[in-house]
Parts: C-alpha cells; structure tokens; sequence
C-alpha cells in the first residue's frame, strides 16, 4: 500500500508535497524560512489541520535554524516572533496554534531549565510531534477498523487522508486498514468545491492504494444516501470544541444533517491534537472567510459571471447533536461527548 | 428589467441562446434540423424543462418543414418519426414529451378532421405552447410574489429563470415581481455542480436584471442556512409527480433536507406542463445519468484524477413530505399534494 508523505523531514531539510498541483503534477517544494512556510500553508501548498501542525512545528525549526548559535535571550525573543507569525498563517484550525505552541513551550522550557540550547528542545519537540502523529494514525486505524464491514459504502468529505496528516491520514485509516485487511469496501469522496481536495486528493490517494473509490459532486450525497449506497459517514475535523461540535470543511454540516434525515452513522475521526477544551462551542470558533474568486473562478476559468459577488467560508460547525461518534487514538468516543471527550483527551 | 430569451422563434426559424457558453459569450444558434434540435437538448445548449419544452415543439416544426406540403399521409409517418427522435433527447423532464405530443396531436387531429394541413397545425401548437409559457410564467410571479418580504433571502438552485423558461422564469418569476415592486432582498444562487447553471446562468440573469444575487457552493447552503440568512428556498422542477414528489437538479434533496432541518420553508415553482399525473411517485421516475466526465473534468481542466470513476446522475427525488408548497400558475397549492394538484391540474 503506497501512501504519499505530505511533509518530509529529512536532515534539517523542510519539504511539502505541493497540495495545489495534485493530482497532475507531484513535486515537492522546499521551505526555507519563515516566509515559506506562512505563505505554503495560507496558499494551502500543505493542508489538513495535522499536516499544518507538523509542518508549522518543523517550520519554525527552519525559521529559527539561522539563530541556533545565538545567545539565549535573542533566540527565545525571535523564537516569540516567528512562532506568532506561522500560527495566523491560518485561523480555523487548533492544531495549527498547539503544535507551533508546543514546539516554543519546550525550546523555552530547555532555556530556563539550562538543559539545552533551545534550538535543539525546539527540533526535538518537532519530530516527536511528528512521530507522535503517525502512531495517533495508527490508533485511529485500530479504533475504526471493525467500523468497515464487507461490502460497506464509505463516504467521506474533503481529505482527511495521508495527504492531510501523516501515515494513515485520519478520516482514511480504518478504511486504509480494513483495505489491508482484505476487506471489500467501496469509498465515496465527495468532490468539495471549491478546491476540489474530495477529487484531486482523497480519491488520489485512495486509489493509489488499491481502494475502490468513487468520486461525486458534494450536492450528489443526499441521493446516493438515499439509495442506501452509503452505510456510513467519516470525515476528519480542524477543530472539536469542549461540548463536542464539529469544525471542519464547509460541506461537513449538510452531510451531518442528510445523514441523520437517513440514519446514516457520522463519525468524526480526530487526533488528541484536534480536540480544544478551551473552546466551549462552535460558535466560538473563527470561521476563515476565503477570496471569494475560489469560488468565482477554477484554475482560470470563470465559473461567475464578472462583478457577482460569492461567499466563500472554508469551514462549518457541525453541531455534537449530529455526530455519532468520534474516532480517535483514545478509541471510540460516544455520547456525551462533554464527558467522554473530557476523560480521553484529559 | 432586462430578461434574456432562451428560445427565438422568428418567421419559421428557431434560434437558442447557447447556454453552454453562458456568461462568457451571448450567442444564438440555428436549429436547422431534426439533428441540430436533438443535439441542442441532449448536450444542454437549450435546458431547463419549460425551455426544453418549448424548443422541442418548434424544433418539431423545423424538422417538418421539409415535408409541409406533403401528403397527409407522408406527412403524418414522418411526423411519428421526428416526434419520437426529438422526445428521446433526454428522459426525465416531462415537458419534453408533454410538448411534443401536443403538437404532435394537434397536427395529427388537423389531419384527421381535415381543417388544415398538419403542418399548420403543427406550427400553431407550438406558438401556443410558447405564449401559454409565457402567461404562466406570469401567473407564477403574481402566486409567488408575497412570498418574499423587504430584506428577505431567497436561495435558488440550478437555474430556472427566464433561461429555463421563457420570459420571467418560474423560481425566479416570484423574485423579479418582487423586484419590479422594489422590495430589497438578497437571492442566493448556488453553483450547482457539476455545470454550475446557478453560477454561469442565474447569477447571469438575476444581477442583468439589477437584483442583489450572491453565489456560494453548494456546499455552503447549510452553513448559510445556520446562520439564518435564508428566509425562504425556491427552486423549480423538471417533475412533479401525482404525489408531489419533486424531480429536479441533483442537490435539490440536500438543500430540501436542510432546508427542513433549519425550519426553512421550502418551495417548488412549475407550470401546469411540469405536472405528471400519470406517474405515481418520484421512484418511477427515470433519472437521466450524465457522462462521468462532467465531473471528473470542468472546462477541459481535470478535476479528479484519471481512471477514478464518478457518479453523475442529472436529477434527484425530493419527497412531498419536505415541500412546503408548490407555486404554479394557478396559485400557491399546500398538502395534502395528492389532492390539492389534482385539483388544480385536472
């Protein structure tokens, strides 16, 4: 089974599958410092809110690499400032401002500690982010595995695969696994305007791998539920709040509400990293608005008329009232999700 | 107000506003011919069940006029030919067979009872057909116009407005009454994948005719609805069956699900010609599935990679049960829908 690697790290070396030239054109692009790694993940050259930590953790590596010798003082004061500049890069997504957080909070733990230069704790703190997110992958595998049946009809939103995390992706390791498996399965990814990540991501990776996989407009869901092609929904998600509501690519809230209408199981499938018990709701969530000429426009083509104007949010909130469970490396989560979010991830 | 005309009937020569080619380029094309007429319906250069309708009846008269002064006899097995060539072009409207059946009748009754050569008749059904569009394209405005309130938002799907019709459309006919009126509201068009006739053609049509019209996804229209933007849904129909069931543009049954979910009413604009009694529900209603490639590629730039299958099917089935009413030419029809379009359509 052959799954892509969205961010490599390879002896000091940053690189990122460029997400925006999938699936005509596979090609690494490296970051080299501060400004590579802002505008790679806000032009969404990497993407998937795992992925975005992994790379903002490394990146802030990279940024900070020229200041490895410096006095203690000046590195922990351009430390403060690279590590704010990467986490706006993106507003939505929690995992983006932790792994960032995480990675500084151990580099000024090494200086005050004297235990190491906190360059060094700072790397550190990457590559255990990293690895800690393939075996989260793992985790999520297992815990969905038995989820798959023989036969099943799999759809998913956006991607929230390898390309979106590392390894196993989220959304895609019980399918990745029950493919492993021998299982027979059919995945459907919804296409999901206006980049497309559903077609030119999910279904790329899927097949790669051998799965049987079917691509389809985002509005085509309700009739393929309602011909009972679908026994269940997985998505990922950028953010859960503390009450259990779901932040992840708009498309997701009118998925949750046709799967109820058809009692179709919604599962969420998410890393410890993804949950923010700071967060009391989804209505507490900034919600990024994108340039409305992703929605106008596709790759130069005008899909709008000139001067109509569109709206473009990249994400929804889907309400915890509408979620079956979560799958995620703690095993799975079910009502109510306030409790036993609580208990997993505290 | 300015409305465009899909469908010119000019002295014996049919033109169609090329809607493939919408916004980027007005142009008309000549339909010469029983082949050009099939082709124009079958690959989407005319659309929308009324205009298709329309088309397909004068389409008929091109396609004869070679034969007008023909036997009788001549005249009518060619007739039976053409009429069924033209009604085959695409399978789920009903206006399209409705249409050409009408004609195809009053040419066969002319015939029969010898008041006029065939061809006569032919023509003049169509012409009636066209202005009876015409008038209940009206007599929709006038049932669905208290419908939208100052402020209001009104979302449509897929286009049936004056493209789809004639004159002032049938979901749009309520918006530009109101707009003719001066109530200040916001319509919202969704794309309507995978050929975007929300984005390429309402948004075209409604912003020509000076009224505030946003595009989104269709995708977005959940997170729209959440965040209560939305006071009313009006799409049109290709079919309505004698349960009221609603065949329309694929997405028409999430939007409605939500729609339901959020309390937002939800209603179906059509002329008498959309009404189907012979057909019992939307299940026995045959679904036109379109080329895979409309989806995996827009504009000739891939969206999906190659060799990954997709689904396309053209239409979905939205139960009566989630249409809050039906807005038809004659007047505003509640549930019990078996009953009330019964009634109003005998």
């Amino acid at each position: 089974m052959s799954l892509p690697e969205a961010v490599r790290w390879r002896g000091g070396r940053l690189e990122v599958l460029d997400q925006r030239r999938l699936p005509e054109c596979v090609e690494y692009l490296e970051l080299g410092g501060l400004d590579d790694v802002v505008a790679a993940i806000a032009t969404l050259a990497v993407r998937g809110a795992p992925a975005i930590g992994i790379a903002a953790a490394y990146g802030l590596v990279v940024a900070m690499q020229p200041l490895q010798e410096a006095p203690v003082d000046r590195y922990l004061e351009r430390l403060k400032a690279a590590a704010a500049g990467i986490a706006a890069a993106r507003p939505t997504a929690v995992n983006l401002a932790w792994a960032v957080e995480r990675a500084a909070a151990a580099a000024r733990h090494a200086a005050a500690s004297g235990t190491a230069h906190p360059h060094a704790a700072l790397t550190a703190a990457a590559e255990a982010i990293h690895a800690e997110d393939r075996r989260q992958c793992r985790a999520i595998a297992a815990a969905g595995r038995p989820l798959i049946g023989e036969g099943a009809g799999v759809m998913t939103h956006c991607n929230a695969g390898a390309l979106a995390v590392s390894e196993l992706g989220t959304a895609t390791a019980p399918m990745y696994a029950a493919h492993r498996d021998g299982v027979r399965f059919r995945a459907y990814a919804c296409e999901t305007r206006p980049l497309l990540q559903g077609a030119r991501l999910t279904a790329w990776e899927l097949s790669r791998a051998g799965i049987d996989v079917t691509v389809l407009c985002d509005s085509m869901a309700a009739s393929l539920m309602a011909s009972r092609a679908i026994d269940l929904v997985i998505v990922g998600t950028d953010r859960v709040t503390r009450n259990g509501d779901v932040v992840n690519k708009v498309g997701t809230l009118g998925h949750a509400i046709v799967a109820r209408h058809f009692g179709v199981p919604f599962w969420v499938a998410c890393p410890a990293s993804s949950f923010d018990a700071a967060t009391a709701t989804g209505a507490d969530v900034p919600i990024e608005q994108r340039s409305p000429e992703e929605v106008a426009c596709y790759a130069g083509v005008r899909t709008a008329p000139v001067g109509v104007a569109a709206i473009n949010p990249a994400f929804d909130v889907t309400p915890a009232a509408l979620v079956t469970g979560f799958i995620t490396d703690r095993g799975l989560l079910r009502p109510p999700f306030e409790a036993t979010l609580a208990a997993a991830f505290a």
